[in-house]
């Protein structure tokens, strides 16, 4: 079964934010065995909703259509949408009711804008938006399903896990859709493919592999399809194991988490705790840490030192140090790790340091430059990494190696 | 002139990775005066790509592809266009050298696979990728430009801007689009447009005004196109003052630059510094304004104390407030801050601690509840912010709350 996902906005298309809704949407999709077929970026126009839902139609049986449910004169989806189910609008209690209630929770008053939010197309199925005012529309329309939801993201989350999710798993039969990714480090795509040709070349029509480079690591993602969930799950569990034992050295985590949800998941099972000293990457490795609920198990925190300054006060690093070998060299960045360790009181400790650029580049210290050192209670170690041009790329590869530093300096000491 | 992006991936449409690239391509064709039409995001299925293709051709004159171009058999954007095109593939000569100097640079064998990357549709303009193996490739055809480039960013991004924008700007005759956005918070969307109604209804039929909410904040933009840039130009800025001199005390910025970077700005002017003391944030805050290059100016570092022990090691503070009032509470935020000031030695500082979720609530203090508290040299004061249930939401809320404290505080002070 093929979905098709359709978001509204002229901010999409001037680029002024990122689509981010169509991804997760896809996940969930994926999860209960729907497939989306194309995901259609279009701007808040009447012709052009009515021309993406016409061709959506011919791809797919159910369509997802967020965006343009604004109280404002800019957004026109609900109208279009009225118009194109020939349905007159009208003005739902319920809904009235929920703004009404909105409104009075904020202590605002209500405008006629706001009223007009509640009026929808008369006969589609309107489901409550807890999370804003924008209602949920869900439309049955010649054996396609058409949903329309608000933009917004957390209005659009909830009612997807809460609402349309159910719906749809209610309104079709669906088959089983199963992922299995392998994340590798050290060997490039197309070493990859070459080393396990033979196992690609056996895969049966209904698993395919793919090759997802992302900056030095290859995820390869095997997704099989089908209506016997268990079948699925040997097949793809054979093959998986066949690739992992033909590329064993190069194989990071075969579980389908974020990196660094691995290694904290690995650090809270052995009750070990970390802290990081950052500098070029400025917060982000934290952040990536954090973002993850219960990160603060592991995760004891750390020092954005951008400055030297900060460098000598909160980490320890010793002013003749910096004079000697510079804020960019591997003394600093082991003085980091080991100031974090001491100062922090942690199992481990990484710290970065390094030339994000643009500026800041020197012929000795050239932009990209980046020393990481990683600690224990008993070691430190530092190794040095050249980037490129870009800042956030460097800030992305400067965080993800570190994380590989940490991953291996555990690997091996859980080992012993 | 109308430009159409395809994206080409399943990645995209399982929602394993969020198609970043068109949004920065729109800013950069809008740049030129190309508006986007649509932004289309398919599988690498050959039928698919074709009737995206045939769809792309009536709405555009110009049609940019990104992804699947690698060098493993998942990928079969080139092939695909080759049929399409009808061109046989041929090996170009300069590309297999670029190939071969690639790998040589990397001290690695090439291999067959690479070897077919310097193949290419025979009548298409062969354009070198500096960052990568699989080349850039221009097609002419009925009229249409079509592009078929990498999707890995930075190979993408170096590739528009030095071989593919100037191209397009000498194969079309443009018109100029301006933007300008104001920046508002404090005043819903709703009743943001009623109070501007009437300037919002004077404006002319290639003036158009949207609203942008994100987190609290409304986000006005004003878009025109024509072919008189300064005419343009003068007649945004006159609906600009229309519309800030009607909803002054609203009006935060009417740069087109991130909240966090135009801080920075207004501090460097006036050689003033900061720090941060995260919380719950873990490092998200830090990373906003580290991001930008410059920041190192103002920026001087922070700290992420997740635990109460580095609350009190790092930033001083008293673990009698941390038993009395708790680490979430106006008395530790106002210690995190002094403590910042204080041990960081700046200027300014903003501290944040808070329950992000999901996990962690009490009745007293719920998930979400957050207190930001911003100090300068003088002074230290706190408010709080009761938030919603979801982690991430909660910590880009904080963030944003946080930088809008101290975006006010530099104001007033600056004011006396």
């Amino acid at each position: 079964m093929f979905a098709e996902i359709i978001t509204i906005g002229d901010e999409i298309l001037i680029g002024q934010i990122v689509d981010t809704n169509s991804a997760w949407m896809a996940v969930e999709l994926n999860k209960i065995g729907v497939k989306v077929k194309q995901i259609t970026s279009i701007s808040d126009d009447a012709a052009h909703i009515v021309n993406a839902l016409d061709q959506a139609q011919q791809r797919a049986d159910l369509i997802l259509i967020t965006g343009g449910l604004g109280p404002t004169r800019d957004d026109i989806t609900k109208h279009t949408l009225a118009n194109y189910f020939n349905m007159p609008l009208r003005s739902d209690e319920a809904t009235l009711a929920h703004v009404r209630q909105f409104f009075e929770k904020l202590n605002r008053p209500m405008i006629d804008l706001n009223i007009k939010q509640a009026e929808v197309p008369d006969g589609c199925t309107v489901i409550m938006n807890k999370n804003g005012t924008a209602p949920c529309m869900w439309f049955e329309h010649q054996g396609k399903i058409i949903v329309s939801m608000p933009g917004v993201p957390f209005e659009m989350k909830y009612l997807m896990e809460d609402e349309i999710i159910p719906r749809i798993k209610n309104s079709f039969q669906l088959p089983f859709i199963i992922h299995q990714t392998i994340l590798t480090a050290g060997l490039g795509e197309s070493f990859l493919a070459q080393q396990i040709q033979d196992i690609e070349e056996s895969l049966p029509s209904h698993i395919k592999l793919a090759y997802l480079p992302k900056l030095g690591l290859v995820r390869l993602r095997l997704s099989a399809s089908g209506l016997d969930e268990l079948a699925l799950k040997t097949e793809i569990s054979t093959y998986t194991r066949q690739i992992v034992e033909r590329v064993e050295q190069y194989v990071v985590l075969t579980e389908d988490v974020p990196f660094e949800k691995a290694i904290m998941d690995l650090m809270a099972k052995h009750e070990l705790s970390f802290s990081v000293a950052e500098s070029c990457t400025g917060g982000y490795l934290s952040h990536l840490f954090t973002q993850h609920p219960g990160s603060s198990t592991v995760f004891q925190g750390g020092a954005v030192t951008y400055s030297n300054a900060l460098k000598q006060a909160v980490l320890g690093v010793q002013e003749q140090t910096l004079i000697q070998f510079g804020a960019v060299s591997e003394q600093t960045a082991e003085e980091m790790a080991l100031g974090a360790i001491n100062n922090f009181n942690t199992d481990y400790a990484i710290a970065i340091t390094g030339v994000a650029g643009p500026g800041g580049g020197t012929a000795e210290k050239p932009v990209g430059l980046v020393w990481i050192a990683v600690a224990n209670k008993t070691t430190v170690k530092a190794k040095r990494y050249q980037f490129a041009n870009q800042r956030l790329q460097n800030i992305e590869r400067a965080a993800l190696a570190a994380m590989m530093l940490l991953f291996l300096q555990l690997k091996s000491d859980l080992k012993n």
